[in-house]
């Protein structure tokens, strides 16, 4: 039984026991299943973009989740609002720069994002994160992933050269805020097959945020418990749409002590 | 076998064989299981927001349904105007102020809504409507929530005050237009775990007032039928996944007879 | 063993092996049952509507699918710029004109998008389809639907009137391109209970042009294979909410194999 795996068992309890709030400032396409997800596992989701509230709301919430992935320049002014208004709070925030690298709207409003807020961790898959990198940096970070070894290291310079903690999630999830790396085991493909998967990890570490103030240590807890749902509901459907429907019941059932007993995390 | 009963049985009756066209200005959170709570239960739900064309829609309609979860200044003065329509072409609405309380914004749009539009009902839980109260009654309100028999007295005296009906959700769900109250006592825990149930309840009363023209029976009779639905999901259901997926279920497969069984209306 | 059932066996399989990125601007209701929808079945949804970033984004698209759904000023703008960006590119569109017919912002829009985009394929029901024709053919597109031969013949015409591919559903589909017709007889009366099964089997067209070349048949076979998995789900399923899931699990479990041997198509 590792430390990594206790911590996050207590996480998950404090999670459970102090209900925080979770603003989210998120796409249309996952909104509905976030705020389930974020329920089912015990925080208190609330979605509120408009300029006028977002500083009052964010002020009431433990941490802020901010997404791309349906973004308009008007969004992206309500996050920038009330991401400047949470790093005045200290109320800790984390990105999902959907589609960064795609189209240039994008790249650029992640890392506008990233500047103005300081977001405690940023959570993509490998091409969102690297395209965060400055472009004179960029063919580095691109040749890295030739080995593990390499593009851990690439991470973590990243992370320091943006000043965060980043969190980049596949078939193994490597979390590092620079210094540390943790590496997360627990998945399942299914969870590609269903939108708004990565959405909802995004906003579980917004949870764990807020029950646990080291980032690198809420990330890895955060997509260990998530992935471990995944695993559980796995267990009982074998297609996208049941899949869906036992993830939310899983983040819902597991226990701090099944997700002590199951999580994968390394912490190196 | 009380009225109460008998009628909303009637009332669940006639919503099945009318099909009424309920227009829905909501929320972002909540859209999809609002549109999918609606042709479970055997109404026509649309959606549409459009400034240019929310007037012909709500002309079409038998009720409006009101939602200011995810608002901006657009979309309340969208709402603002559906809901001078549907005031002067005699189209029921029910307004559900979600958040009212928290933010300035939400508090200050649902108070305008109410005053511009005059609906039927107002659905929210006990904070939301409390705050709907102007600034000189407010702590009288507070107070009274003390004892059960002082709550249905504020409540009844904000109803007078506001000139509507209050459905005010909670373990048990009260309803009073003032001179009347009808309690409800159907209903289900894990229905607080899934997003968007009481936004669905809602626009059920919506759905009711389409077929009831007295309010208060109507809000009572939706309510006991969402509540019904509820309770007949945990009989299948022990997490928010699958309840959600049951719940949609129950509104279909509950019958007029069912309903009058084994709704928990008192009418005082 | 039909030749369009072949041909629509052998589509599914390109589908499930080029996985084509589909760009989807759509309404709020449907868009996560949309994208649940596509990646079911196999292809890879993206929702992107802001002006800077759709004709990037098309670019990179197999498809493009239109909906108007709960449609804005704003998001008809973002439609044509979209859909024009695709007309110059050869990335093949897809219209659903939701509503049409019901507001004048709605019939005004979709005849706007089919004069500036000229989409490959336009699906809607009767009514909605109807109200596509200019005012001075209307009368006789309305006379003709009292026998379902005269109703073919009007469709065509109009077909031929709008230069594209009509997909108008009911309980038997029918698909023309002014020359062509084919009915696809598959589907069952529980789609009607879950809000976006038609903007999802709109999608599914756009996921088959992207590897279909001829629109009538790309649209006859996704016709077929999403009625296909509406008749699978209702053998699991009795109520809307379960179906819903189940629709789901069917887009991903039906095989070529199985799409051959139940699809129901007849051309003509």
């Amino acid at each position: 039984m590792s430390e990594p795996a206790q911590r996050a068992a207590l996480n998950l309890a404090a999670l459970r026991e102090k209900k925080p709030l979770i603003h989210n400032i998120t796409n249309f396409v996952v909104m509905n299943f976030t705020a389930n997800a974020l329920l089912a596992m015990g925080a208190s989701p609330v979605m509120a973009h408009a300029p006028e509230e977002v500083e009052e709301m964010v002020g009431l919430a433990g941490a802020l989740v901010l997404n791309i992935g349906t973004l308009t320049g008007e969004w992206i002014d309500s996050m920038l609002k009330a991401g400047r208004a949470a790093a005045a709070r200290k109320v800790p925030a984390v990105l999902d720069p959907v589609g960064a690298g795609a189209t240039a709207l994008r790249t650029r409003s992640a890392r506008r994002i990233i500047a103005e807020v300081g977001p405690a961790v940023i959570r993509g898959n490998a091409s969102e994160v690297l395209s965060l990198q400055d472009d004179s940096s960029r063919t580095r970070g691109v040749d890295s992933l030739h080995s593990v070894a390499d593009a851990a290291e690439a991470a973590a310079a990243l992370a320091r050269e943006l000043r965060t903690t980043l969190a980049i999630t596949g078939p193994v999830d490597m979390v590092t805020d620079g210094r540390r790396v943790a590496r997360v085991a627990n998945g399942h493909p299914l969870m590609g097959r269903v939108t708004g998967t990565g959405c909802a990890a995004t906003a579980a570490i917004g949870a764990f945020l807020a029950v646990e103030p080291d980032p690198l240590r809420a990330a890895a807890a955060a997509l260990a418990f998530f992935g471990l749902a995944g695993e559980v509901a796995a267990r009982a459907a074998a297609a996208p749409g049941s899949f869906m429907i036992h993830l939310l019941d899983a983040l819902y059932t597991i226990s701090p002590e099944q997700l002590r007993a199951e999580c994968r995390i390394e912490l190196y």
